[in-house]
C-alpha cells in the first residue's frame, strides 16, 4: 500500500531569502517530498500563495497524512482552511508538524494550548536528540540519539498538553532541553510534532531525520477506524427507569 | 486557605421551566454554591444572562476556580470571555466542567476536539460511576462506586484527547459506558470533567457527588507555579557554534 | 513479513473437563492458532506441562509474539521461565495476555502490581466492548462496539498500572465496567492485554475478537529498536566540572 | 495535618567513606530528616544494617510516605522487607525514590522494568533540571529551572514505563538528557522518583532541592482511598443469562 502524503509548506524563506534558495532550491517542501518519494510515497506539494493555499477539498481528500511547515507566516492561513483541515485530521487524516510549525493555527487548535510559547536561539549550536522510547514505531531503525551539528534552538516551557506518547527529548549545547517527538491521538487522527528542521540549517538532509519523518508518515496513516453513531441512542438493554421526571418529555429531543 | 470558587450557570432551564425551577430554587449555580459554601469555600455565582456573563476581569481575577455548567445556549457565549477564561486557564485558573458543558465553548477549546459528540438519552436510567484511579485527590473519602437512581446517559465515544488522568467510568443501564471523571493539565491550569449532573434529575443534591466537586476543586485550585521566559533567550552555558549559517545574522530576531 | 506468533495455553480445563474439551477440541491454544493461520501468521503452540513449558530458548528467540492464557495453574509456572519471558519482552517481543491470565506471573511482574485483583463473575451474562481510541491500530476495521453473548464478569477495580493505551471499555449486565483493552511499552517490548476469552464461553470463535488479536499481533510485533549503550559513558560534549569532589576519584568504577 | 516520614538509608558510604563522612555528618538520611523536620513533618529515621533494616511492621504501618536512598548495597536488602514495602505502597503508603535508588528492588519490582539501566558518569558536571508541568503540585514554589553545579550524570534510555506524570527533565553538560522527576500511581500509592542527590555532591543541601522532596511527601501522602471488594461479586442489576454454558455449574468459585 502507498501511503499520500501531502507536503504543505510556507515557502517564502525560499523565496525570499538567496541563501535558504540556495540551501532549498526546490523549497523545503521539495526536499521533504524528494525523500518521501524515494521512500516509495504518493507525494504532492501545496504551498501558502496557492488559491485555497493548495489545500482544496480534493486534495485534502486525496491525503492520508499531511506535512506542516511554516514560520513568518502563520496568520496568513485562512482560517476557513485551518477548520477543514482539522475536520480532516479529526475524521482520520494523519498530520506531522515540524518545527517552527509548532505556532501554526492548525497544531495550537489541535493542542488547545498557546503552542507559540517556547524559548529560542537561533545561533547554530549542536542538538542532540535522544530515544526514550524504544518501542514506539517512529524509532524503527535509529540510533539510540541522532547528533544535528547545527539547529536553531528550542527551550522548555513549551505549552502544550502532555503527550500521548514522548519519543524524542532534545539537548541543546545552551543548556536547554526540549520534548522533540510527541504524538497525539485526536479521534480518528493522529499527529506527529517533530522539532528539528530550521530554514537555515541541513537537518532534513541527514538520512536519520528522513528515516524520522518516514517513520511518522507509516505510524499517522489512517487505518479503517470505527464508525461511531451519535446524538440520541435508543438502549442497546433494557432499561426499567422509575417515576417520572420535570422536563423529561420529550425522548429524542437534547 | 480558603479556596475562591466562581460557579458559572447558564441559569435557563431553571427559568423557563418550572418543573426544573422547583427542582433548583436559586439555580444549579446556587445548589452548586450552597454545598461550597458549606465545605468553606469563598464562593461566588455568576450566569449568562448577566453583562459579561458575570465574568468580569475582576471577578475572573478573583476565582481560584471556575465551575461550568452550560447546556442549551452554548453559541451564545460570547467567544471574548471565552478567551478571557481561556487565557486564566492557562495562566492558573483551575476549571470544572459538569455535565451537559461538555459541549461548551471553553471545554471544546481546551481540549482541541469536538467534545459535543457523545451518545445520549433522556430517560432516567441508572448510572453507576466506578472508581478507577484509587490514589487520585478527587477520589477522597469515597466508596468504589457511586450510584446514582435516575441520569441522563451520555455513551462513548466521547471526542476527546486521552485524558491525563481517568478518575470515573460510568455505567448505564441501558448499555454504554463513559469517561465520567478525566482530568487534564494545560500549562498552569487544571481541568477536570465531571458527568453527572443533568437539570432534570437530583445528582447534585447527593451527598458522593457533591464530594467529587469539593475534592476536584481543591485539586485544581493553583499552586505557585514557576514563571517561565519566552521568546529569545541567551545561552546558560557557553556556545561554540562551528561555521556561518544563511540567514542567521541577527540574533534575537526570531 | 510474516509474523511469527507463540500461542501459550495451560491446557488444563480443556483436558480435564469434557464440555470445555469439547468447546476446544485443540485446545484454547489450536483454536487461536488456527484463525492467526488464517490470517497468514506463522503460528506455533506450547503448554504447560511440556518440558520447559514448551518455551526453550530456541522456541523463545524465534517468537515475534507470544501470546499467554492461563486460569488454575499461575503458580505451576516455574519462576526461571518467567524470567526468560520477561527478559525477552523487554528485549523487543511483544506479548498479548488474554482473559484470566490477568494474574499470570508474566503478567503481575510487568505490571509492577497485584494483577490478579478485580471482581469476577461466572454467570454467563452479556458483555458489551466499547472502542475509546479510534485511531489505534488494534481497532481496525472494527465496529464502534462489540457485543459478546455470554462471557465471565471481570470488573474494576482492576489492580493495574494506569494503561499507556485505553483502547476498550467493557460494560457488563449485571453493573460493572471494566477496562479491557489496554496497552503498555515496556523498554523495546509492547504488551496487550485483553479481557474476553473465558473458558467455557465462545468469545474466541467471534470474528470480531479474533480481529482485535490479529491486530494486537501486528501491533506488538517488534521493531528495529535502537541499541542503546548504558554504565559507564564518557562525555559526548567536553565537560568543564570545577574543583574536587570526595569519593570521586575514578571514573568508570560506580 | 503532620505528615509521617521514613526517611531510609543504606548509609554505607558515609560510614565507610572519611569523605563522604564529613559531607554527612548525620548520614544522608539525617540531612534529609532535619530539612522536612524544620518543614513541619514528623520524621523518622532507618538503615540498612538496623534488624529488618529498620522498618519494621510498627515503623511501616505509622509511615505516611517512605524516602529510599540506596548505592552500593542494594541486593542486601532483605526480599521480605521489600515484599511488605511493596504491599504498604499499593495499599496507600506513599514512596520517594532518589537518585541510585532507581536501582533498588523496592523500584524495580514497583515499576516491572530493569530501572538499573541507565547511562551514568561521575565528573561532577553540571545539571540543569527544566519544569516541564506546570501545574503540579511538586513544582510549587519552584522557579522554572534548577541548576546544580556539580551532579553525577544521568543519562537515557532509562528503562522505566512511561511516568503517569513527568515533571523535571534534565540537561547534563556532557550531553545527555534524563527524565528526573517522574510520578506513578499504583493502586492506592503514589511514587515519585527524584534524580538528584549523589553522595559526593551537595544537592541534597540546596533549597531548591529541598523544596521538591518537601512538595513531593505532600503529593505521595495517601488520601482516604476507596476500599474495593475484589473477588467473587454479586450482580448490582439484575441479570438474564441465556441458556448453559459447560463448566458453569458453582457460582463463586472460580
Amino acid at each position: 500500500m502507498k501511503f499520500k502524503v501531502t507536503v504543505w509548506n510556507e515557502n517564502l524563506h525560499e523565496v525570499e531569502n538567496k541563501e535558504i534558495g540556495k540551501l532549498f532550491p526546490k523549497g523545503i517542501h521539495g526536499c521533504i517530498a524528494e525523500f518521501l518519494d524515494k521512500a516509495g510515497m504518493l507525494t504532492h506539494t501545496a504551498t501558502l500563495r496557492e488559491p485555497e493555499h493548495g489545500l482544496s477539498d480534493e486534495v485534502l481528500n486525496n491525503t492520508d497524512v499531511l506535512i506542516w511547515w511554516g514560520h513568518i507566516a502563520h496568520p496568513e492561513v485562512d482560517d476557513k482552511i485551518v477548520e477543514k483541515v482539522y475536520k480532516r485530521i479529526l475524521n482520520g487524516m494523519g498530520l506531522i508538524v515540524l518545527h517552527s510549525a509548532h505556532a501554526s493555527k492548525i497544531f495550537s487548535k489541535i493542542c488547545g494550548t498557546d503552542t507559540g510559547t517556547l524559548k529560542w536561539r537561533e545561533d547554530g549550536e549542536k542538538e542532540i536528540l535522544w530515544v526514550v522510547n524504544p518501542s514506539h514505531p517512529i524509532v524503527d531503525g535509529l540510533p539510540e540519539k541522532i547528533i544535528i551539528p547545527q539547529e536553531e534552538m528550542y527551550g522548555e516551557y513549551f505549552d502544550i498538553p502532555a503527550p500521548d506518547e514522548l519519543v524524542f527529548i532534545s539537548w541543546f549545547e545552551g543548556g536547554e532541553v526540549f520534548r522533540s517527538g510527541i504524538c497525539y491521538h485526536r479521534n480518528k487522527g493522529k499527529i506527529f510534532y517533530f522539532r528539528p528542521g530550521h530554514e537555515s540549517f541541513n537537518a532534513f538532509k541527514m538520512p536519520e531525520i528522513q528515516q524520522v519523518i518516514i517513520n511518522a508518515v507509516k505510524w499517522a496513516a489512517p487505518i479503517s477506524s470505527p464508525e461511531f453513531s451519535h446524538g440520541f441512542a435508543d438502549p442497546i438493554m433494557k432499561i426499567t427507569p422509575s417515576g417520572d421526571f420535570p422536563g423529561v418529555t420529550n425522548r429524542g429531543e437534547s
